[in-house]
């Protein structure tokens, strides 16, 4: 029996590539490029920073993210666009299932679990329309670890005061679905980019192409 | 004074994109889009099982990630072939100035610190050119622990008897070089493509565009 539905939040449901307007308009014909290399190096960087026992907050690795996908690109960041880039973090677009399918799962446990640390992740819930949907945000953060560790998903295990049977996690993140299934949550990985599966040889419960999927999973509980 | 030369093996002696032309015979016009997403996949699958506490051997991990990077570009691999490219993996091209640079430094104790499990990379040393320049291999596989991690640093100091600042490391891998840094080894990153370095607030003491440099090092020290 699911007694919360937890999920992640960069990229399953917030659009981090919606930055990419805001890079356009900054570094017009880079930002696409920009955009994509800033959120590769921002998971590059928690997982290495994790690794070498170096950790710092999401915010402030999505500022050396930043800076690191500008000068790979050739583009100069003055620090008043890096305020602003910075900024349009804390407004990504919810994709465009979201919404609708929190209103329907309204009478549910619903939490955000992230690597953001409260200070991006909290604005970025408060100024959405799903606000009023969502009961709890838990940041990996609150214990300096991040995910895929599996300290990280003991944290949320612990603030939830549930089994890990009790717990469906829904990300689109490969490496996010994987962790949780390895540490024992029930995982839904929302396939938005139509990608392969890993070979790590460890398999979400079920996939879905999109969040509406998971409607599919509650009737059958 | 510097009493052990250190280098990573894949990508900063060996080149791993050698793998290539077999990639190209087994699978026309996709060898160079395979061998390139091998390579990503490899790297991604340590970090996350390291991350995740799911420990496996290089030799594994490099055939997930090439049956990954297979699926990914639609190329079906047979176990034949799977065996072939495998074996491929122990044939590496070295880099072009590796065998004279090892060679004016054969008066220097010279050891390979990587990754790779011994039945991997004790093979790939044995059949090259460098072989007799070399006075140990020491692979983190010995503690189940890959590069980056403080303990992976830490084997190859127990194994080398020496203090952290005797050791100059070298390796082509950003993410490696930094490691190393954060650990306490004299680090040269060898930057062969010309890279922007990583936003990760640790910078190695020097870096060359190939091995060759290193004898400037050597010279000073």
């Amino acid at each position: 029996m699911i007694k919360a539905l937890v999920f992640d939040a960069y990229g399953t449901l917030f659009d981090v590539h919606s930055v990419g307007k805001e890079c356009n308009e900054v570094f017009p014909s880079k930002g696409d490029a920009i955009s994509q290399s800033w959120r590769k190096k921002q998971l590059e960087y928690f997982f290495l920073r994790q690794l070498m026992q170096r950790y710092k907050p999401f915010d402030d690795i999505t500022k050396d993210a930043l800076n690191y996908a500008c000068k790979e690109n050739g583009a100069e960041l003055s620090k008043e666009n890096e305020k602003r880039l910075m900024d349009a973090y804390l407004k990504l677009d919810l994709f465009e299932e979201v919404e609708t399918v929190l209103q329907q799962l309204s009478q549910k446990k619903l939490v955000v679990f992230s690597n953001g640390s409260k200070n991006m992740i909290d604005p970025l819930v408060e100024q959405s329309n799903i606000q009023l949907s969502i009961d709890l945000v838990i940041s990996a953060d609150e214990i300096k670890q991040y995910k895929p560790t599996p300290a990280a998903y003991n944290h949320a295990l612990e603030k939830l005061e549930l089994k890990r049977e009790e717990i469906l996690f829904m990300s689109s993140n490969p490496w996010d679905i994987t962790g949780a299934k390895s540490f024992g949550f029930h995982t839904a990985w929302i396939n938005r980019k139509d990608l392969v599966y890993e070979e790590l040889n460890i398999q979400p419960d079920t996939v879905y192409s999109d969040l509406s999927g998971i409607m599919e999973w509650i009737e059958k509980t």
